[in-house]
């Protein structure tokens, strides 16, 4: 039974990654407009490929010096050593490198095919527009599914090849961790290029010398479109694919663990993942917009019909498999909170609401007036997805024990609930930042205004599809660390110490506290690198202007090339220190004061780290629609002194929103992955 | 034994009050300068009047009605509901009213004996500094001991009474509570108030108008002056008050509930206070600027050797009293911490340092990299605190449980080590307001350039006494409320039901979620209450400038009044959401989810509280002196571009740094004490 459901899931992700493919090719195949506008197209796609290359050599480069570590180490069989009795057994050790090394390799490809539909499909969706908005709308929408389809594709690919030639879901942990740690890096590099290439190009370009955005006069112009592309579709994609992966290998662990449960428990996060690959496969098909529609319903849409025929199809799982009904509950907690949390998330960044209007109107007096109230927002934002996570794990937890499931397992069930959608989910996703490109490529390529126009409407459905998948995003990554905490906890457990998590306890607290302060930690080391890296690009910027008189004339063309070159090797020199903080603390934490303080120390990272990704997600997203409100005449309007004002919150929110909030996910994710997987050496080195 | 040294302790506490006293009318002796300048200091008196007679009266009625609730509710004893039996004992209920009422009583006073001097004093130190730099630093600086000397006197006073007449630790909980809850709200309302007038004045006045700060045609210059008084002198005293009575509060339980310990140990946590305050008395008397010399070092000098005079009592303590040696180690464990953390707070704050001097730099690329940098400086400040922080807690503990003590006990007698010291912290902290204010009323009575250098260079020092106070009383405040949390579960277990505080418990981590999320709400509400009231005084004050024309003229007197009682009005109305919060919110968790969800509740406050606290107070000195540093020349000087980006730092820190920040660690010290007093009463409901 369980084989067989194996064999469906690898049937199913490459059917998923055969629509991919397809897509991919029909998105290729639709006109690529005109001369100049292939020539605009090619400078972005050239730029993301440089930085593409170099990230992977790096991330290449990081991936076979930790699997080289991780082969080594894994070699010693800890499963005696309190009796004092390490065996060597090397080829464990190899199965879980190439796990790893299987992870980082998916994680990349599927964030490569979406770059590369990405910069493809940017011009086509342009010149699209010229025609008509549908046309426009269905070519970035299927572009952005190339992007979902490839990720889920992969990842249950991976995964259950894995289980069907190991049969061992620890080796899956190896997979889950290669997968998390390139998406960190790309998520925080990508999200560190893209914020130095849009500040040093506005500060520059609108602020001292008084050129529109997308202005292709400006040096850095090519960076910054570039930037959308490496930060918002990679990193992006990146991130969902590794809570997708890290939720699916949690549940797993918790199955195999648990002593009242078959098998088949086992293998159940993955048949529900294929589940979800049937179901977005179906739900993209009713995506779409009537004429003179409007894009952003038909995004919810898709969303929407996609949870019901999961839903759908779950029911049927548990009524004609003879599965727990416990499982239902927990899937449909899962998917009601994460949709509910989504659009809840939208309350504090639509332009409809009191909180955009409100930072919009008050920005008449002033930035600070307008940072202060978007910020406080921003905090207040935080309530109802954090009581929606809390009610999530409370109401898995017990009706998985209600039915006779242990109630961590239903926790994580609803965590692989969520995001058993994202095939859907990051299609529309991906849609934003691709018609966000399309009207950079129309502006630079002189295109009409009706097309901008059309863009533009484009666009504004893509933000509102983004502040819900971040909602989305985060509250899943909360409740599938939640659930690779428990894992950790297991596998402490297996590794024969007893844990205890008691906040009674000296060790749990001091370990909570170190961990609560990783997050901002982190957030301030890639804003500060944005900030220092951006300084770099300024001084590049003026130094062409000045060099080459030229370029403001129209009649000389900027060095396009050495802007994007600086960005990718700022944001690349900027992870190191990022990336000791996600894999080097939890282990120093875990050799130095144990495996009880490590426990903590996640459990503080996910408070934060969840805490801090809703704010800066949320408040980042608000100051940017606070602006485009006032642009759109409100309360003085474009070049009044409020919008003066906005523009300076809107810059705050950039790397809020694209650089250090996207990435705490991530970084909880990393953590919690390390821990378990090092969790037996660490019991080791402390019972020795 | 402990009966002596109640009476030693009665006695300290007298002689501090007294001395308190007589430097009040020292003070007040002093010459009180031209008329002009008397007349500009009875508008910031009267003002001041007004507000706390206003507050006070609000303060008095929440008293009496929660006082009543208290007595009510105390009078069922809850000791045997297990087995359904309730007695009811009027005698108790009344006990706990009456000392809730007295510690609120205490904690009112003490803030207005501060206030009452600092009004008084301002102007005498602006007098003063036409003389000498030194006589206007030994005039203000004895006015801040006014306050410092009350507060501790009067808490110590207060706590000995009731032990003396009761005998019963839990009683004082009662004091602590009325104290903590007092301070709360007078703090928070402060903050609001103070904010409120500030970025009202500066809006209309600087920017708007075109007037210098502090400028008497400014209707709302009276109320920003106020402001300082009240948000600053009364608030940040309250803060303090409120953590040195719940620390000690919290020891005496932790002593009493323990079966090793000897009832001396519950009395010993009055005895450390009572020896603090004799360092801070003689401590006192060593800080003194020579000829020429400079008022910061002064103040850092009596802080030190305080602390060293504090230490040789406590070591004589312990080696003559024959006291165990653990709390010698956990004292000075708590002490050097404090010291420690509070310098390390200074790095990010001072102009010396790269922290404000690269948020300078940048400035001139604009205020919105000013913020980023600013905030992301602010982000790394926590680390520092934070390792000091878990550092404490596991010495403290360790080192108590080596010798025998139990190990929270330890933990609490660190965080009561760190703050008997605080009579000599206090009035440093004190001064800074009083020559803020002094600043104030020279430039608003036209006194000489010389008078004013006199007092910024006074008030320079003053605020890094104040960076070194937030930081000292952030890190007690964490150590007080992990000591608390402990004397909450041994409040629940002698309640009958073992607490469950495992991170692995679904109910305590969604505890734990919701109480993370609520410092944030917290700070949340009082800055919008802040924008909001601003925004109505801004209304009152362009309304003042339209409809009487001679104001801006100098012929005409502007309506202080209006301003001062719309301040007040609109603080005071702020209050009622983050007062539930504090007070409703705990109960609501503990009712409904129980006492372990509401014991993680409190560690998820702690931990957020911590967190944002260190976050708000640093990055809102650091954006101040930012500014400052560049009016002293740098980057372009005053009214430069980065001299405008700095102002909007400056203004986004100011409700950061004192309103939102400062109340947060009160808010965490109520919500611990309103559980523990309350925890019978939850227990007794789930036990029914």
């Amino acid at each position: 039974m369980e084989q067989l459901w194996l064999y469906i899931g690898l049937g199913a992700s490459l059917l998923s990654i055969g629509v991919a493919l397809y897509l991919f090719y029909w998105v290729k195949k639709q006109n690529p407009g005109t001369e100049k506008a292939q020539e605009v197209a090619s400078w972005i796609r050239e730029g993301a490929r440089t930085y593409l290359k170099r990230l992977y050599l790096a991330l290449a480069l990081v991936a076979v010096i930790l699997g080289f570590v991780i082969a080594v180490v894994f070699s010693f069989d800890m499963a005696n050593v309190s009796s004092g009795a390490v065996r060597i057994n090397p080829g464990e050790g190899v199965r879980v490198a190439v796990a790893f090394i299987l992870g980082a390799l998916c994680s990349a490809v599927a964030g490569y095919m979406g770059m590369g539909i990405a910069v493809e499909a940017n011009v086509r969706t342009a010149t699209a527009a010229n025609e008509s908005l549908n046309k426009a709308f269905r070519l970035s929408f299927y572009a952005g599914s190339v992007m979902g389809l490839a990720m889920v594709g992969l990842a249950v690919l991976g995964m259950s090849l894995i289980y069907l030639v190991t049969g061992d879901a620890e080796i899956i942990l190896g997979f889950s961790f290669g997968a998390s740690a390139l998406a960190l890096l790309a998520k925080a590099g990508g999200g560190i290029y893209t914020k130095t290439a849009d500040i040093a190009a506005d500060l520059v370009g609108k602020v001292e010398v008084g050129i529109p955005e997308d202005d292709p006069r400006n040096p850095a112009v090519v960076a910054d479109n570039v930037g959308d592309n490496v930060g918002d579709v990679a990193g992006m994609g990146a991130d969902i694919f590794d809570s997708y992966v890290a939720s699916t290998v949690a549940v797993m662990l918790l199955g195999a663990s648990s002593s009242s449960l078959s098998s088949f428990y086992v293998v159940l996060p993955l048949i529900l993942c294929t589940l979800g690959i049937f179901a977005s496969l179906l739900g993209i098909q009713f995506v779409r917009v009537g004429k003179n529609g409007k894009p952003g319903p038909a995004l919810n849409f898709g969303t929407i019909i996609t949870t019901i025929f999961f839903a759908i199809l779950v029911l049927a799982l548990v009524l004609l498999g003879d599965i727990n009904i416990g499982v239902l509950w927990a899937t449909l907690t899962g998917l009601i909170t994460g949709v509910i949390i989504g659009f809840t998330s939208d309350y504090f960044t639509s332009e409809d609401r009191k909180p955009v209007q409100e930072t919009a109107r008050v920005s008449g007096s002033g930035a600070a007036i307008n940072i202060i109230t978007g910020f406080s927002y921003g905090l207040v934002s935080i309530v109802p997805s954090v009581i929606g996570i809390a009610v999530a794990t409370l109401l898995s937890y017990y009706l998985a024990e209600m039915t006779g499931l242990p109630g961590i397992y239903g926790i994580g069930i609803s965590a692989v609930g969520m995001l058993s959608i994202s095939g859907m989910i990051v299609s529309a996703d991906a849609y934003g930042p691709i018609v966000d490109n399309a009207r950079g490529i129309a502006e630079m390529a002189g295109m009409d205004t009706e097309v901008i126009e059309t863009t533009d409407t484009l666009d504004a459905a893509g933000n509102t599809a983004k502040a819900i998948t971040k909602g989305f995003s985060i509250s899943a990554a909360a409740l599938t660390v939640l659930a690779l905490f428990a894992a950790y906890a297991e596998v402490v457990a297996a590794a024969g110490i007893e844990m205890n998590m008691s906040l009674r306890d000296p060790i749990v607290v001091a370990g909570v506290f170190l961990g609560a302060m990783t997050p901002p930690l982190f957030s301030a080391l890639t804003m500060l690198s944005v900030t220092g890296n951006a300084f770099k690009m300024i001084e590049e910027i003026r130094r062409q202007f000045r060099e080459i008189p030229g370029i403001l004339a129209g009649t000389e063309k900027p060095d396009y090339e050495t802007c994007v070159g600086l960005a990718a090797q700022g944001a690349l020199a900027s992870l190191i220190l990022p990336a000791f903080l996600a894999v080097g603390l939890p282990l120093l934490i875990g050799f130095l004061l144990g495996p009880n303080a490590l426990g903590g120390f996640l459990g503080g990272s996910i408070f934060t780290g969840v805490i801090f990704a809703l704010l800066m997600a949320n408040a980042g997203g608000l100051w940017d629609n606070a602006k485009k409100f006032i642009e759109t005449g409100k309360f003085g309007g474009l070049g009044s002194d409020a919008h003066k004002a906005s523009v300076v919150g809107d810059t705050v929110g950039d790397p809020f929103k694209d650089t250090a909030g996207p990435s705490l996910n991530t970084l909880i994710t990393v953590m919690s992955l390390v821990s378990s997987l090092f969790a037996p050496i660490i019991v080791a080195f402390h019972l020795f």
